[in-house]
């Protein structure tokens, strides 16, 4: 089997790049480790910025988006007993989509399915080969047959765990990284959000988020330490420790239900560069990883994925290679940016073990610049509403 | 002998509260423990904010600094090769006034001298007695013989290793505290300045800045380690290190010369807290010491004495001890938010020896978003030319 691109990984931002690869005429077959039922049943991001709204619209997998996804036009912030709300309208004049990545990727499957788009689910064994020629190729496994995909280029998007980062020789890639003492206990539920806005909340037991999916469906995020265990967390315990850390006010009107998924996931920051290794590109959390805190993992793939349609269009169609030879680099500011945001989001709102008094203050100072100076609520909005990719 | 507010320091903040009471009709005396040409032989920092200029124009001592000091509408930042221009007046309409503290105590000195104020210098062993009563008094040995000063309140203007804050009883004050591991080394010479601004500037060798006191008299500093001593950095190395620092073009124009003054100081967080017990009120660097980053010093001491003036005349005036109540909660607003500046720009532009590579990025991409919001430029600016008192 032939095609122009590769792409490894059917999460959103393979099927976005297969979409906007297939919208300009590249062709290309996405190869995925899983069926699509579980790649669907993975509960992530919710928070779509402007850029990653334009590339579900470039991808023409934005209609349903647009009916049901929730226009967001601030968030509010809590520190111990002080509340600000950012006003993105009135700050930068821009606002977020809340719109589960679920239904990102449901919509993006629907319109591969639609324009004929090849993905191979449950492909196993996936194997980069010959990625430092121009003819490199990928081998998998599916029902018991190994098979052969020759092509021009292969997308890595496939994960912090995927085979493409680690394709990359030895001593290719530098890598930076920052593992967080703490994790996020998230609970999904079928229950009315408790605020029509996110609510990020610091108090002293730990962070607390409350988000959502729709006007029915929330998701709440509990700061817990890395040692606890879903099962150390029972519902009524979950509600009871969000009721704590949440202002009173907001913890009167949770409406509690029965969790449909609990989990936790740990707080990682981590970079790799270049993103590009000759015939390899890598996209979204192959590359880097964002703690939530911030909701920018998802947008920073989108935005990886339309610079690499970009460059892999003026390659096709105008024979330039400086689209992909500038990938890495035009990536990487925005990447950059957004690990500073996500980095400066988490040491705002969460309960460090081991800070000082000294850090505590420093923290709260950090709080207060945004009741002191809207120009620090301003910066914060900027950061949160998306950087252009 | 008696008065109404015994000050201890004749430093600048002792100095201008002495102004200030004064003005206010409001009888004070100042002890200090070394001599006037001794304060004035100490060589301090140089940036006036308008609060400081406003408080110089109340107590009556700044007709010279309007007539010689240098009005200065920005800054330049350097982070390895990227220059930022901060121009405060373009992001919020303000300025700073670049004049010398040793100019400022000069005037404060001859002001108080027209005035008829009461100095004691060369005061030594000077004592706090029953600060925790309304009849507080000092007693201090003066040409050998011991006097005693009853008063109603004593002004701890003394500075960090001053006997007022070690006046206060065990466990009445919260303190907060960060040594960084570095020091600024400071070089004083009779040479042009190299830039008509001040310059920040970042080097993998560590931080330099180019300052001044006047247009024929520079400042400049360099970043050392805490083991060096000034035998050390004879001038050429010096300058040689300094030349290094700097952009090429800016090394270039620099004007070297030898030195009238070099001396190494550690950087240091430090607040106490509450600024006030019974009788007694801290002020300025008694109650708290920022790095010099940033140049909030002086600025946050003469915040604290004023904010002290208006609540003595207050007290004084009309009976009411609302403004000596409320002193402390007052100052710590304005102190925590400069520590969080300095200590903000401290991490921004010095080298950190045991940086790990994420957090080095982590610093690249605060300086970055100086580059990608001017938001974040102008918060800075914000800050630098200093919150209200």
């Amino acid at each position: 089997m032939k095609t122009q691109v590769a792409i490894i990984g059917a999460g959103p931002s393979g099927l976005l790049l297969g979409q906007l690869l297939y919208q300009n005429g590249i062709d290309n077959v996405i190869l995925e480790r899983k069926s699509a039922d579980y790649v669907l049943s993975r509960i992530r991001a919710g928070v779509l910025e402007h850029t990653t709204v334009q590339g579900l619209e470039k991808a023409g997998a934005a209609e349903r988006m647009h009916r049901e996804g929730l226009v967001h036009e601030g968030v509010e912030l809590v520190f111990d007993h002080k509340h600000i709300r950012v006003d993105f309208e009135k700050e930068v004049g821009k606002h977020v989509v809340v719109y589960g990545q679920t239904e990102v990727t449901r919509d993006l499957m629907d319109a591969r399915a639609a324009s004929g788009g090849l993905t191979v689910y449950e492909a196993e064994d996936v194997a980069l080969h010959e990625i430092d020629t121009d003819a490199p190729y990928v081998t998998y496994l599916k029902d018991g047959t190994r098979h052969r995909l020759d092509c021009d280029f292969i997308a890595g998007c496939d994960g912090f765990h995927g085979v493409s980062r680690q394709s990359i020789p030895e001593g290719v890639l530098k890598t930076y990284e920052r593992v967080y003492p703490f994790g996020w206990l998230g609970l999904l539920s079928d229950t009315p959000p408790v605020s029509e806005e996110l609510i990020y909340a610091k108090h002293p037991n730990g962070f607390a988020l409350c988000s959502q999916r729709s006007t029915t469906r929330s998701r709440y995020y509990l700061q817990v330490p890395l040692s606890d265990k879903v099962e150390d967390w029972p519902d009524g315990r979950f509600w009871d420790e969000l009721k704590n850390r949440l202002p009173p006010e907001t913890a009167a009107k949770l409406v509690t239900g029965p969790s449909l998924e609990k989990s936790i996931a740990p707080l990682r920051s981590f970079v790799s560069e270049p993103m590009r290794y000759q015939s390899l590109f890598l996209a979204g959390d192959a590359a880097h990883i964002v703690p939530p805190t911030g909701a920018k993992g998802l947008n920073l793939a989108a935005g990886d994925v339309q610079c690499l349609a970009d460059a892999l269009c003026d390659y096709y169609r105008n024979g330039s290679s400086a689209g992909i030879d500038g990938y890495s680099e035009r990536c990487m500011k925005r990447v950059w940016a957004a690990e500073r945001f996500s980095w400066y989001m988490t040491k705002l709102l969460h309960t460090f073990p081991d800070a000082d008094d000294f850090e505590r203050k420093m923290q709260e100072a950090e709080f207060n610049q945004l009741e002191l100076t809207e120009n620090a609520v301003k910066t914060l909005a900027e950061n949160y509403v998306g950087l252009p990719y």
